[in-house]
């Protein structure tokens, strides 16, 4: 039955691509072909299900921030990494810096930039980029996930704002690393090249409370898995995390290269890539697959009880 | 096992009940005792599990934003209610207005303030205070539940800050009656004077998908009890229920009467009494329960699969 | 060569008054006809020149701000108006809540409409409206001025936003009357109707240091006028304030009822009626004939010593 | 009688210095004496009244902003010089990033560092800092100023905040060179080593509408000199600059560095030196002097007429 929700979600998200435009703002990504569109779903009884374009490979852009947030949580523990990064929605679009402005200079959540800046001024002192990159292959069980070296170079060479963002982090004090080492650290990470299958093994691992069902191997502790489901739940999706909630109560993470990542607790875990993005900058046509699988599954994670 | 971590939550909550104090801005509620302190846990199965003062009657103050939130969309359904009112966190205090004035005027959400006056000039025009005095008495079958004149008289003579963002969403058209009607709606919903077990009642409800569990009758819909349920997640501990959602994980409501509101979502209702508030408006006593017993019984959203 | 300019003023000004709207905000305002325009100079040699629409009686709206902050200063001294008022310009629109959220809840300025509330909450206690009515009479040397009742209830039935500001200056604690009666009176004050003589002759009052050049009478202490001007400088033309300090350099304050009142410091009052209006609120027309006037006859504040 | 109303000035300005402190957010402006008060008052009529430290050099910090917005007026005009920068006071304090989040951009004056980076982006395409040297020199009468190099590496070594406003600039496309260059030459200019004697020589040709009234040449367009002085009133002591207008009345720009820069208009420039600073960041002694002789000379703008 999964399947054929699968297929039909598929059907109802390619009527969408053509609504949503592919992201500019980094010239590179602008060459994304908007018709694709692919989702992988992943259960820890070992079934995989794939529908559309699910070996094409893009860049991870901001679903990398559940990454390092993962990584940094096991190295660090929540005590220190909330030191210098909240967890709260902050009501503002990504990349703001209204809400740096009134509080204490920490960011509000490390699902936005100044928080995965945050995050990352924390890696970069304990982890160089090619035990990051291995980490990632192995949360992904995707050995090809490699650096997109001209997403890369697009980026850098567009950085004007996150650089502001960090060096106004710099100068409250909640930056823990030279802020260009940051930023390379930040932009190398964003342009990893994953599959909607990598999204799909690292969504499963977090349902799966840190364990890779398929090989039993735990791969992160059981709190880090549980916090960063739940700040995907309250901030994954911006400014509209709180309707998304409401409509899927999946929790999830998306990405401007296209990717969404989705956590349906215990279960399974879920990747989307669909380049063509809404207004706010998410998978159009991934969105709508997303819904329309939690609908028919019951996937929303107060509606969870029934599956069992 | 569940009574004995109920009672040693209460050991640790009534360590707490000193650094807190009762609130004073409404004169009335300044009376409380803040060493009173109390839990109810209702499980489905019909086990009632009562701690410390659970009969003392208090005025359910912003928990009856979720009572409105539920009977509102009953009676209009999700697209009417969230014409005027949005889902999302603000990320700001609960009486704020800041967030009126960037968007296009409607409320951050139901649970605050604003957001909760929109949705009493729903209600108003619909619905009389004694048929939803009779409502919120099935929710929590508790039919002793009255207005309490004290409470009710003592906010009307302080209620500027209220009427301002009353007036100022008229001014902005959001507000679907009369603004002294709206406002004397409101402040009688929230002067209902409920006590622990009330709460715990409509937890159970919410918590059984809205049915209640020892009758078998239903009394929301599916949608609604779900709906609340996520609102409650994102939007009900104010600018902090980011960082509750992570650390305790049980949607939870707060009133500055002292009460506390929480889903264990597919089991339990809890509710607690403990007029000691914390610096944000919460019951400081009460949350240390809350999250003693959430972290001992495993009963975080993202935890509760190992419970079946 | 004033009259000519004066003349070449009205023609320019006539030009422009298609571009801009009559105020619709309060209905009555609505029925003003948008093509009238006229300008009054008076100097304190006693120069008279009229050209246009200058006996049109129209509602005096905010210019009534630079009158309540004058006798309000006159009764109390500056050392109390200036308790709960600031003399900030606040880089926002007139009737903006967002300042007054940040700060410690005073108005930035007694020319937004926060401020002059709080200025009228003064004023109801000590001044009953009929001997408002008989000082601003005198200020403007008209002694038909009265209050334009279809104009006044025509407010008092629009009067949400003003009353949400109201309210929330209550909550404050920084509003020194009742609010009702604050309301009231401040609504009044702004129906009174003048015409652009009266302006005219106040701004003279003004120019003059607070005498009446022609009678020699003192109506205002030297200290007064010194103080109204440099607020009219700085926040007269709420979030234009700035640019037209460049461009114009003539202290002046606006009404959306279409009135203009400029001083030229040391010599001449300018009064002028045009209700058509720019997006900000100002007489479009208005605006041009004293950009034209200031710039022909160098009444720049930084230009003026090679007049003497 | 002036000498010996700044002598008295003097007396009290210094009986303040004890109650303020140097600025240490630049570690070399630490260094500065706290003790040190002087000032200097030049008359176009030749009269040169110093008193106290006047020939001591410090960096001019922020008042370099209106030389380099007389300078840019001069060589683009105020066209072109206004589309990237406003005239509107921003009633935010000095370094913040507030207000360029919310309008397009564009900063809201020059005399905030966000307005004085992109007037420094125009200066550095057209003008060698040689050239610019060579012109502050001129204008200040003083061939002596030099490039304060100490405190020109201090700067550049905290400079994030405002290397975080330029990059955001940038991002939003309204710097008109490149961000390291402009924060360059931003800094060069900031660490100009003045003395009270060159600030009084630049205010008086401001106060002389851009003429050396000793030599009789033409420095600056009377244009320039008028909208200089205008935006030095609404703008130029930050979110102080209303209630500075209000009470003493000349224009006036202050800098960190201890300095302040006075222009009565049509007759003097005042430049005083006093590196205890305000809680707002103004010479405290100094202000104490400017607004003791603003009102026993009146040389208040709005009673400047009595004295001619």
């Amino acid at each position: 039955m999964l399947k054929q929700v699968a297929d039909q979600a598929l059907v109802l998200g390619q009527a969408k691509t053509g609504q949503g435009h592919v992201a500019t703002y980094i010239p590179e990504l602008g060459k994304a072909d908007p018709n694709k569109l692919g989702m992988c779903i992943y259960t820890k009884e070992g079934e995989k299900i794939c529908v559309g374009d699910t070996t094409t490979r893009f860049s991870v852009q901001s679903i990398s921030k559940i990454m390092s947030l993962a990584i940094a949580l096991e190295i660090y523990g929540p005590a220190v990494v909330f030191e210098n990064v909240g967890m709260e929605p902050s009501g503002d679009a990504f990349n703001s810096l209204l809400k740096l402005e009134n509080a204490d200079g920490t960011p509000y959540n490390p699902l936005i930039n100044a928080g995965a800046l945050v995050i990352s001024s924390y890696m970069v002192q304990m982890y160089t980029f090619e035990e990051l990159l291995e980490t990632v292959r192995k949360l992904c069980m995707d050995p090809d996930i490699v650096l997109d070296i001209k997403v890369c170079h697009s980026e850098m060479s567009n950085l004007s704002r996150n650089r502001a963002i960090a060096y106004l982090l710099e100068s409250k004090g909640v930056l823990n690393a030279n802020v260009e080492k940051t930023l390379d650290y930040y932009v190398k990470l964003c342009s990893l090249s994953v599959t909607a299958e990598s999204l799909a093994n690292f969504g499963l691992v977090l349902a799966c409370d840190g364990v890779n069902p398929l090989t039993g191997e735990r791969m992160l502790k059981v709190e880090t898995a549980r916090i960063v489901k739940t700040i995907m739940l309250t901030c994954g999706m911006y400014d509209g995390s709180g309707e998304f909630a409401v409509r899927v109560g999946i929790p999830t993470k998306s990405g401007v290269g296209g990717g969404l990542l989705g956590v349906v607790d215990g279960g399974l875990g879920i990747g989307i890539y669909g380049p063509s993005l809404d207004e706010k900058g998410n998978s159009i046509g991934g969105i709508a697959m997303l819904e329309y699988v939690s609908k028919e599954m019951d996937y929303h994670m107060f509606g969870n009880r029934k599956r069992g």
